[in-house]
């Protein structure tokens, strides 16, 4: 057993409290996820954020952390530690924790992407290969003495807006491509399919009216948890506390708090006025909406995510331009991905893509060491493209094999009647809240097509109802109708 | 004044440290209570946990820490340090913290099981004593100096399984069995009772469509908070973070989250498969449910249970194996009481007792130090058997005393109507969530059979409506009508 | 760069964590408050508690720790350290978190007092001007070194009963003057206003059924948050962890669990039987509350506030004795408020002010070294309520001057119809919650009085519906009815 001195306590004693408090993330993210989407999909999105915990621990044990840890030097990946071999008398169980709460953060980014439509089984495959194989390896690189670590000067990423936050927005993008949009995201649309309760064939329209967020109270809780877990994250990151890490990690705190607030300010202010100027945006509601608590929450973790690249080695003033170039991304991002029409329920790849390469890129001018606004020759600008470009490469690869593969077996996305009924009564047999829903109305198909059907003035009797709503046609299917 | 060392200090900002995250373990208990308990009762499951805090705190100070901390030496119970007494110019201070969040956890667990009927008189007298007596003088046994610590070897329990769950699950148990089943819950049951409002004799029916929960994402939430905890409960059991602590801090958080996601993995996937195949289950739902969140929320926190006694001297595949037997122990658990028709609304006896039960025996043979595998003789094995043995007998036989006690004067269980009405309008006087909820439907019995009312072709006029719900019999009430 | 030994790693390294921790209690209050406000104006105090994060961080960079701590020296306020300005190689860092998370708790209490009512853009005026001037200058006296700091002996405030907790009752007092009332709060309202959907002169009512809280789950989560991170409050308020701290940070969290114990208790038990023996309160609910939640959850709150001032140098009777005073100042506070009207949805007069009052007075006689009860001569009384009313008049002062301001121009509280409508509706064109909400009926004032209105004997078909609820004047808008 390696000698504990005292500095080796009070650094572990520090890694391991933080290690705990980022693990905690997990009901951060799953909380504003579940806050986001609708009533009927709650336990979906509630499965997949424990899902990342349970696989991804199992995973992370027996592969991630020797990939990512195991005697990198400087290679592509490492080669021992799996399945703890020789944690024995170390304190590598404590950066296994550390680091596990690292992993199961990034492959929970992406749950909020895919949200409402994905299947748990690909959902359940992706998160075993992305703690196994596409996250390790990227950490590995930055984190464990790997090839962007080897350059000179090293690849900056302190805490992880590229390994955690690029890996996890990038992995999203690619989801959201292959998944497609939700039924009636951008307007209504009208679906015909075979129902497996009335055996019939059916017509129903989702429109977007039906989008509204569960509750913002579980988003704004899921935000604080987050920022509580980010002060860890990038306060943790010093992996010590003793010498000069008493104060950098103070400093990384502090960076990240004024990274978040700027990020929330920017786009609570600006993101209205800047779509309602660029985009010509209409608001069709009763009122124009003056504030907009997702922008607040969405801009406090987009500063969070952009500032957590450079904050250890940054001044204060720094921190605050980082969190606002982090929240004009967000909006200029959410401005395109809108224009794309691509659907992404949480702005996940707003979030944690844009955030992320802005925290990538700005470093090599704001690090107090190596940036250019403190004389430095601008090498660092390169090294920063490079790492980006590679840790998107490997991160889009790693997710268009594995959801591209589940494509191709059609196990990735819900059937039809799901995303109508809700996943959770399809999924689970009940849905997860005990309230009533909004949900979209059931017509029958066939019997609008039935010549036989005698007409109206034949029939004193008033006629089978012919439309009805989820909740009535479950009730008559739970009567034997 | 003791010298305070600087190993003094970090040992004693561990323990303090991991006392508030695990006190914090009240809000997950709350949480998971809560969401699975039906809308019309959460006050009386908030309430009730709050009072395990509040009254625990006094309780434990005036008597609890003294009998299981007060110079124990190998006897059955403390007898000093009571009231705070010699606390001064001691770290006793930051152990007081520590064993009474451990304290009000173990009598929290009770709260899930006897929710949704009992008295909170009933249940603030349990309170009372549970946290004066039950626990303290366990907890003396194993973790205060007392006759099972004196075993050679000592009785394994290194952060609680026994002494903090088998506990909480056998008192469970009997609260369970002394209560008795809440109305309706395994088929529809109609009962006649004075109806307090009316002042009539009415009748109301309960059937088990009513049991849904009132919302996964609290209980999800809970298990977050919960793990979050359990890190630190069972890390934070080593009572010190210097020399070797260092190490097994770590490794006993690593073993807790293997074990939690083994037994979140064995359950999420093979709970509803066994069921199928031992119990022949019918599905009556529109759907057959595929994926049970409830299974996977239960799953992990059986692993939890299961790792806690082993988890600072096992190896890490151990721990796997360990939450996977806790897993199996719920299901089959799940099963003996399903057949005997308890009813357990939160699956606290299967995580909490057969999960403490895997726990305490498995390190017989698991222990690295100890156990059999790993080439001891099995004396551990009878010890553990006995401990198991003791501990069930001593908490068993205190809540036998108490919820007994309680059902002799007849202050055990709340009335019939208080049931149908809810326990939060009959108690409280409002509702504790601003939301329509299911509620069963009223019928007056004495006009059924009012002899004197006219016949329905006497009356012109539609009659006085003899069937309402809940909720209209409540607006009747409040127009005076 | 200060060198940094092992001892000032620990402490750091205590503030820190203990910094993060109080931090979270943002997420407490922000729960606490949307728990206790109806369904359609949670958004509006989400956002509250979000920008006092955001807008609290840049400003207390800038201005506040400055005249808080830089170099204060006995006089009114600090003059350096702005902007952090010489932070950098220094541990001020860590201390920076430390009291900005200070700062924003006090700043967050005045939210949960004018809920429901005030407009968005007063209080980010308030939000600023609180964080840079009102709260810093008062921290000052107290902890950065001022006038009141030098006193012999010096003012007792160890961790914020004054600073923080007066501080944030008193500005809640004079937000709620200026606010008043919200509509039909105490007795049912009707009010007549242009309404900007119909644009009509309309009428609706608003009556005290209205106000039930939108859950009693999110308050008492958020109750279990403030207890967690009022532990740290306390027991970080130290600012060491090494020698005798060690001890103390232990003793000021047990006294803290203690003092909210009690309060909790005395609140629970005696809240109601008091109010029914002295204001002769009339029940008019189907039935008669027993137990109170709120009362739980309030009490709990005024214990922890009482006990903060003197937590550090009190013995643990002495905790229980101050959480019972705060308890009963609640109680009687409360009953005062309610004879002169007040509203206050949080009881946060009742709880900071009331609680802080009881918090300051009572060290005077309970304080291990200076107070009375343990010999001292009773300067320490007047010293106490020396600084109390100056902190009162301090906080008085300063949100006079930033409500009333607001008052003159207008911008104080929302138009009558938001109020109506619900904040969220008018501000953010949006509910916060997907739920039916309960909601006044809306009447149209013109069509009442319209003289050239048909009579209704010449109208075959039934008239245009002159009253609906809110949500089907929505509906009737959306429509473009």
């Amino acid at each position: 057993m390696a000698e504990i001195t005292i500095e080796v306590s009070v650094n572990n004693l520090w890694i391991l409290t933080s290690a705990c408090i980022v693990f905690f993330m997990q009901a951060g993210f799953c909380l504003l996820e579940t806050g986001s989407v609708r009533p009927k999909n709650i336990n979906n999105s509630l499965i997949k954020n424990l899902i990342d915990c349970v696989i991804g621990a199992i995973v992370y044990y027996l592969i991630g952390y020797g990939l990512a840890f195991g005697d990198v030097n400087g290679e592509f990946a490492g080669h021992e530690l799996f399945a703890a071999e020789n944690f024995e008398g170390t304190t590598i169980f404590n950066l296994w924790m550390f680091q596990f709460a690292f992993a199961s953060t990034s492959a929970t980014i992406v749950s909020g992407a895919v949200a409402e439509r994905i299947t748990l089984i690909a959902y359940i495959i992706y998160s075993v290969l992305f703690n196994a194989f596409v996250y390790p390896i990227i950490s590995s690189w930055v984190w464990g003495g790997g090839w962007l670590y080897k350059m000179d000067p090293p690849f900056i990423d302190f805490a992880g807006s590229g390994v955690v936050h690029i890996t996890g927005g990038m992995s999203s993008l690619i989801g959201i491509i292959l998944l497609g949009r939700r039924l009636g995201r951008f307007e209504p649309e009208t679906v015909e399919f075979d129902d497996p309760l009335s055996r019939k064939r059916v017509r129903a329209t989702i429109s977007p009216t039906e989008f509204r967020p569960s509750s913002q109270i579980y988003a704004v809780t899921g935000v604080f948890i987050l920022w509580l877990g980010w002060l860890f994250f990038n306060g943790g990151s010093t992996l010590a506390f003793t010498g000069g890490s008493t104060i950098t990690a103070g400093k990384a705190m502090m960076n990240t708090t004024l990274g978040g607030a700027s990020g929330g300010l920017i786009v609570f202010f600006l993101k209205h006025p800047l779509y309602d100027l660029i985009m010509k945006r209409k608001h069709d509601g009763p009122f124009k909406p003056k504030y907009d608590i997702a922008a607040l929450n969405n801009g406090i973790l987009v500063g969070l995510v952009a500032v957590t690249a450079g904050c250890a080695n940054i001044e204060q003033w720094a921190a605050i331009i980082i969190g606002a170039f982090g929240g004009f991304a967000y909006i200029f991002g959410n401005m395109l991905g809108d224009s794309l029409r691509l659907d992404d329920p949480c702005d996940t790849i707003y979030i944690h893509l844009c955030g992320g390469i802005v925290g990538i890129i700005l470093p090599s001018f704001l690090d107090q060491t190596t940036g250019v606004c403190y004389g430095a020759d601008g090498k660092q600008i390169g090294i920063q493209l490079l790492g980006m470009i590679a840790i998107m490469a490997w991160s889009a690869i790693g997710t268009l094999i594995i959801f591209g593969g589940c494509k191709c077996f059609g196990i990735l996305r819900m059937p039809v009647y799901a995303e109508i009924y809700g996943l959770d009564l399809v999924d689970n047999g009940v849905y997860g809240m005990n309230v009533d829903l909004a949900a979209p109305k059931i017509e029958f198909v066939d019997e609008d097509n039935n010549e036989n059907e005698p007409s109206e003035d034949q029939m004193p009797e008033p006629k089978i109802k012919r439309q009805r709503t989820v909740q009535d046609h479950l009730k008559a299917f739970e009567k034997d109708e």
